[in-house]
């Protein structure tokens, strides 16, 4: 069977996150620059409709995702505006999954789960493609080193190590306890409008959650609002999210990114 | 050969239809699931940028793919507004394809094609991951089965059989005949603008269609039009559609689900 | 091993360009039809959220990615306003790739890196499916042909050996030389709003490029302009793109394909 074959072996997978969209060429040359390198690659699409150049909603998806998978997947993340500059590429090895990518903050959140990292500068041009495009290292540097990995060869093939605290992380907001409670905000606005946090959920699950003068209890799920309603909820990574029953809060809210929330103690809630 | 290996058994592909659309990490999320309960899964995208919450236009894309795949491939849809809430969890089994998601309409195509469906509600939280969120049954319960079901594991396992007359099915409009014709209307409306009716195609092949106050004969294909003109053809699924040859129908009359469509016989078309 | 096993025979892999988007279930029944024809197929998705009917699109995003993927990959185009006219169905071997779509221009960009292609028009109606829609030929034709050739079968079982010579092609423009230099123009407008034009790169890299009355220096990459500035650079696929770091040149000029681009000489640039 396949999955016996592989016992104690890298499975082979490469995911795919990247801001290429789903209308040029970008998101193919890539995969067939992994197919060639390593015909047993198994290629996951992740996310391909990042704006151009987020790199923080890059960190959001492989927070989210990456985590899930079997042990030693390969994660490739393409969302490089530094491209061909002096910004460093690289390999990590960081909680039993592999990532590769630019040091440019995309792997904020996956460096944030701890587990000491091993990190490797891209920096082996013998693992590159013959003529590296100073504008598509996706294509010529990371998708070759992908596959290196993903094949089961050495993580320290590809370069240097580096020091994990020389790593760059978005600069991310820390919540901070006043009078009110918590004060934190909004980081994420996903494609149903919620509006993700960066409050982590109380542990007794009891709170209420201000935002935009509105204070709503902390809820179960969408459905315990009416259609159409405020609801603030423990979002699937752990975090406060507040959303609309079957609408966007986002533009219930006329809000965006960097919005004020604050988390009251139960005590504080009535 | 890794076909002749699975002679026999389930072919272990995983499809997935949701409404998560590409900049998030929920599809990401769900594949990491799949693949880490059951390596040999193999998983095929349908369709991730429906409406959000558009369970009809889940329905419309597992009626027109989810058969033409090989038998014992299991379908899984999230798009599942009132997840976490009352609403039953599924597995199906339906003319040998295999679906799991939400009881909540999505199965609508499927059921209609008839086949005496087997449906059991999701019950075994031995098989669910082991902390569920109430916002997230697409990572947390439906991957985890439909993993589970694609390894060729029992469909029995998942949770008490519900009979499908029970299932929750679309109101879906019925064509009603009278002195005009057979009159129908638009039940969803594609990518390019086409109008898709639920108007069977006649037998004969020959007849009149009006929508809008005009009057189309059924051509053949959308070039039997000159640019740019309306066109009515026998769809791809079998029903009258509305098209505009190189443009939108939807666009050029200013339609969208529910306008009024209705079929003449050739006697009386002309 | 999975690679072991193939070695001399075809990869099996099938890649999907198409403009079928990521809504309806036209891109599920595609595969379903493939998979079901050859269970090993492994298909992966190159692009559908090309806009519909855009055959130059299509040809762009195989010409960029095809000629990276293993020998005898099949790649499946469907961008096919023409379907189930007299328009030909096209079965390809170009440069050890082959490719299946309609003859209408989308292999423009993979016939013009010469190579002697072969090519048949798909005329064996044993091979496709049993009813074929005038309607969904990359179900119902091209899709079966593409397993057939994945599987290993023969090119030559599809049909009648046609001219390479008769095979449709956009009419691309040419640049002309003139007293300012080369004059071409921009082709293509990427997702990054980045303008591809038809000008190869200079041998000496040295030259500068006027567009919209602006004359820049070409440079490496685009992190050498300041950001929201423009900037000319080599783009991935050897051609001269104009671009803005971290924004839209498309929006910055308002400029469309069709626009006039010069490239100067090195010894006309100061």
């Amino acid at each position: 069977m396949k999955r016996a074959k592989r016992i104690g072996a890298p499975p082979g997978i490469v995911t795919l996150t990247t801001d290429f969209g789903g209308a040029d060429g970008y998101v193919g040359a890539v995969k067939g620059v992994i197919l060639s390198r390593f015909r047993g690659a198994e290629i996951v699409d992740l996310a391909h409709d990042l704006a151009p150049g987020d790199v923080r909603a890059a960190s959001e998806v492989l927070l989210r995702a990456a985590p899930l998978f079997p042990a030693r997947t390969v994660h490739l993340c393409v969302v490089d505006p530094g491209v061909g500059t002096a910004r460093r590429g690289l390999a990590l090895l960081s909680n039993s999954q592999l990532y590769v990518g630019p040091d440019n903050g995309v792997f904020t959140g996956v460096l944030a789960q701890g587990g000491d990292p091993l990190a490797r500068a891209l920096e082996n041009w013998g693992l590159f493609r013959d003529a590296v495009s100073p504008v598509f290292h996706g294509r010529d540097v990371f998708a070759p080193i992908a596959a290196h990995l993903a094949s089961g060869r050495d993580l320290r093939d590809v370069g240097p190590e580096v020091a994990p605290a020389s790593l760059v992380r978005l600069d991310d907001p820390v919540p901070v306890a006043d009078a009110d409670g918590l004060r934190g905000q909004v980081i994420h606005v996903d494609r149903f409008g919620n509006l993700v946090t960066n409050l982590c959920a109380p542990a007794d699950g009891a709170a209420s959650v201000e935002i935009a003068g509105r204070r709503l209890a902390l809820a179960r799920t969408y459905g315990d609002a009416a259609p159409g309603e405020l609801v603030a909820v423990v979002g699937s990574s752990g975090r406060v999210e507040i959303a609309v029953n079957g609408a966007s809060a986002a533009a219930a809210l006329g809000t965006s990114a960097g919005a004020v929330v604050i988390l009251r103690a139960p005590r504080e809630s009535s």
